[in-house]
């Protein structure tokens, strides 16, 4: 099984995970899972989710696995500390090895204002507070989208509502199933078993 | 603070108790939160998710604390166990407090099959998965509702599609916030911040 890895930070945002885990992991008996999901955090110690749930992480971020097919990057309270710095390693080597990373919520701000996207197609959850961040690589307004969710080659970037949108681009990025499928479930997750 | 309980099995659905989550324990900064989200195991073992979390919980069943505002089931593989008839002494326990119940997904099929909403309206993922349990104490058919998600009284019911929905209604029950920012995070939570 392929790895993918999730990294967590203190408060993450519960919501931003989910569906891009369930479809990856067990892939809700639509199709056949490729993928396992791995979570990552800044040591092995718990993290306290912003929903009050205590994640055990697989890894800390200096013991992540060689291999693994994607870096997912979840939104929450803390990518503005001085200890989110240090998943910038993670995220060059994802880069150099040319694999797809993800970034919803603030995290896709971090993206930003660490120079990833300023050629690539990207959005966040507003422009003005990836402008306003201080020490700022971020040269790439041109390629800001207001969107939900954005695919550009390795990267995809969501705002904080955008969960569902950015577990769609992302199965596609990855093709982890066929994308009627993927489509499918968007759909599922967007209106359900009974739509009004 | 009061607190919510949120019972998770082995392979809960992670997407099933996140939306609740958040909106209880921080609000979404729409609203002070008045609740807390604490976690319930079978044991204080870590309990892993379908989507390959590692969730620590706050309490065993065998140890939940005596004053709780809701008790939410959340669904998952193993609500047909053996193991899952530990819960219904809490289950019990809720009811006889007069304390919102919700179940989401399966959980809400083992909700039924006890017999536990025989004269209030209600939903689950299917009524034949219902009728099909064995060793079913479960009379309530002409108050099954197809729907996303039922509110009746102190029990709250949704499909496994419906946590949007199963959020709302249980917000709702709980007197959570206002009802028009509940309803507004409902749109946030379904459309998004850049509806197509």
């Amino acid at each position: 099984m392929e790895k993918v890895l999730f990294v967590l930070l203190p408060n993450f945002a519960d919501r931003e995970p989910v569906i891009l885990a369930e479809a990856l992991n067990w892939g809700f008996h639509m199709w056949e899972s490729k993928f396992e999901v791995k979570t990552v955090g800044l040591s092995t110690e718990p993290i306290k989710s912003l929903g009050g749930f205590t994640v055990l992480p697989d890894y800390s971020i200096n013991d992540v696995p060689d291999s693994f097919s994607a870096l997912i990057l979840i939104g929450g309270t803390e990518w503005n500390s001085n200890e989110a710095q240090k998943v910038l390693p993670l995220i060059e080597r994802a880069k150099q090895k040319n694999r797809l990373i993800g970034a919803i919520c603030d995290a896709s701000r971090f993206l930003a204002v660490n120079g990833y996207v300023n050629s690539v197609e990207h959005t966040s959850n507003d422009l003005e507070s990836i402008k306003k961040t201080p020490s700022n690589k971020y040269t790439g307004e041109n390629y800001y989208r207001q969107k939900q969710s954005v695919r550009d080659g390795n990267f995809v970037t969501a705002n904080g509502t955008a969960f569902v949108e950015f577990a769609r681009d992302v199965l596609l990025g990855l093709e982890a199933a066929p994308s009627e499928k993927i489509n499918e479930l968007f759909r599922l997750c967007k209106e359900g078993f009974c739509p009004d």
